[in-house]
């Protein structure tokens, strides 16, 4: 196959250097950098036989026409926008894939009874506005409008941003797409994750991308001397508090693909010598169906209340953040399976940890995500890294896949 | 009996006017507010029929004469220093009491075979130059001529101020007592914990002053993101940390009169969404034996070595400060309790968790102290309170120790 596993690799390369810094990697939505970026994008796309353009709020577009002209398309691509220190895969290597493919498809003149288009989403990490998903969310006719006043951490809105970046504040609504339009989106993305690297596999094929909770946890205990106060009369918020982050890791441990996470702790008032008299700490519940985080927090919740009642330390939960599980079309993740399958390669399941695009993209289409293993499982980090014949293996799966693809009946 | 516990009291009120700020009471080494607090007990001391003078480093020292002019003395008193929003009894009650019975003795015309004097000594809290007990220390003849060079938040060093205060820190030396001079030293200072409250006893006679350990202890996992990682691929520094938290809980709890506190914790990199490749927190042991010491720390160390290996989380402890246990005299805690029993009150036993001046002190003199209870053992805060008939009781077990007073052989 013509598949150019170096130009993948080279145009990664090559998209790392529209950064704001020469240190670390950082391309956020509306900059300079991301005009730039997708400009090349644009260009590759052109190269690969296909239309390309510039969408209402920043995607760059491309398509290829199938047999015939103005059919309904499957969507392909991935974000180009970045953390702050990123990788050179996360996003981008999902776009250059799919251009890449549909070179392949262009230079053997395939046209199939779909369009196939690839889209580089101008925002979806949301660094700059606090806001994410932002490009697929204006493709999804979701976008929420009240972002549009949110300011970066220089005070400028996000209105103000688009202005300067040549796009109209008024028009993001033209970038949405119609829900027949769409016939799939599916996503190629690194999986950011240790689970492929673990079992030897190059690529998966991703169930749903986990729904997930945000709460702080506040503990409330009594303040004393650490000299004076015996163990017996203490009410020590950082002990419970250390209670409740194993029971966390215990309840996630004993139930499947749940993930669940104390990521910040606090004590106060924070002296060597004094006893917590109170703690807070943050908390993440993900899992890959609501039913099984729900279950997961109320098994949580259960727990706290009894560390709570025998410390006499009251626990306050607060909600911070919830966001549905989005489960792949159950028809895609077959031929994906099948396309894997064709490479002789096990297909395996998993489910999604990270947020990603489809979760905007569902709104109109049935959507679905193979993951390429990563090096390490590093991601959002400058050692983020894949390996050469993985990419091959992955854009082989892709094009197996675009070619053999049947529109899933929704 | 004269003993006057409304003089007691009321005293302890007008010294809490000399601070540094109307809002909370601070009062510090050598400054205004200390100089102005140490000349109104002078003139108290004066008033008890006492000489008073101001030593080389700012104590406040009152003698009473007994039978023989020059004779070794009884020496009694504690600090008039505060903590930042200090209550009003830490330190200044001892020195109150002490006084009032001297007057008593006075009044009486009671002349004993040794001399009494009562200290107030200019720093205990080590608030201003990060260097605790510098009044005893001084009148021990061990203090470190090295923390002359310690500064401020204002950058004044020690020396400086001593300047300022129109003492001289060529003259430290002079503050210093002769081994003779001194036949014991006893302090009484509110407990400043809740166990004399718990057991309904107005006053306790400390075994020892504890020692104690403080530790930093580090702990390294494996950063990763809270959604992708499984749970049984993670190496969460926190939930190690969290482990170590209930056990030095659990060690001390097994442990009579041991207390151990985590006081802070943090961990790293300390996102929501990020599983911490890092934690550190603090560690403080205290018990009232070294040996007793010893042992709940060698039982810390094996059981956080064991939770190291078996989540593969390294964990560091770094020694920042070690203090030996201070023994009250025997024979000293024998007239003590002897004094308490001929009130009708039980003589409860118990160590001080906090660090006294008697830690000084007893580098020259057999030491010792009676505790009284203190209004939900708070202490180290405005709420700070004593009862006005546990003062009552306190003066009168004092009067009677001292009037009953024979010296421990050392």
């Amino acid at each position: 196959m013509p598949l150019d596993t170096q130009r993948i690799l080279s145009r990664c390369e090559a998209l790392a250097r529209h950064t704001e810094s020469r240190e670390a990697l950082t391309r956020v939505f509306l900059s300079p950098q991301q005009a730039a970026a997708s400009a090349e994008v644009a260009d590759w796309m052109r190269a690969a036989g296909m239309t390309a353009r510039i969408d209402a709020i920043g995607n760059v577009v491309g398509r290829y026409e199938g047999r015939d002209p103005g059919a309904p398309c499957l969507l392909l691509g991935s974000h180009l926008d970045t953390v702050r220190d990123a990788g050179r895969y996360d996003g981008i290597l999902g776009v250059a894939i799919a251009v890449e493919c549909v070179a392949d498809l262009a230079a053997r003149g395939v046209r199939l009874p779909f369009a196939v288009e690839v889209v580089g989403f101008a925002d979806e990490e949301g660094v700059r506005f606090a806001a994410t998903l932002l490009g697929s969310r204006a493709l999804a006719g979701t976008f929420d409008l009240q972002v549009l006043d949110n300011v970066d951490d220089d005070g400028v809105s996000m209105r103000e941003a688009l202005v300067a970046a040549g796009l109209s504040p008024d028009r993001i609504g033209d970038a949405a797409r119609a829900r027949g339009e769409v016939l799939a989106f599916v996503e190629l993305h690194i999986e950011q994750g240790p689970v492929l690297e673990r079992l030897g596999l190059p690529v998966g094929v991703v169930t749903a991308i986990s729904g997930s909770y945000r709460f702080r946890v506040d503990v409330a205990g009594r303040a004393g001397h650490a000299g004076t106060v015996p163990m017996h009369l203490r009410r020590d918020a950082l002990a419970a508090a250390a209670e409740c982050v194993l029971v966390v890791e215990r309840v996630a441990q004993s139930r499947p693909h749940v993930v669940a996470t104390v990521g910040t702790i606090e004590a106060a008032p924070g002296a060597i010598n004094v006893i917590p008299g109170r703690a807070h700490f943050s908390l993440d519940v993900r899992a890959p169906t609501d039913l099984a985080r729900q279950q997961a927090f109320a098994g949580i919740r259960v727990e706290f209340a009894a560390i709570a009642a025998r410390r006499d330390c009251p626990i306050t939960i607060t909600p911070l953040w919830e966001a549905a599980t989005t489960t792949c079309d159950d028809d895609l993740q077959r031929q994906l399976a099948a396309a894997i399958e064709a490479e002789g390669i096990v297909s395996h399941l998993l489910p999604s940890g990270a947020g990603h695009d489809g979760m905007a993209i569902v709104a109109i289409a049935p959507v679905a995500m193979l993951f390429l293993r990563c090096i390490g499982g590093i991601s959002h980090n400058p050692a983020e890294a894949v390996r050469e014949d993985d990419v091959g293996t992955g854009a082989r799966v892709l094009l197996r896949f675009i070619e053999q693809f049947q529109p899933p009946r929704r």
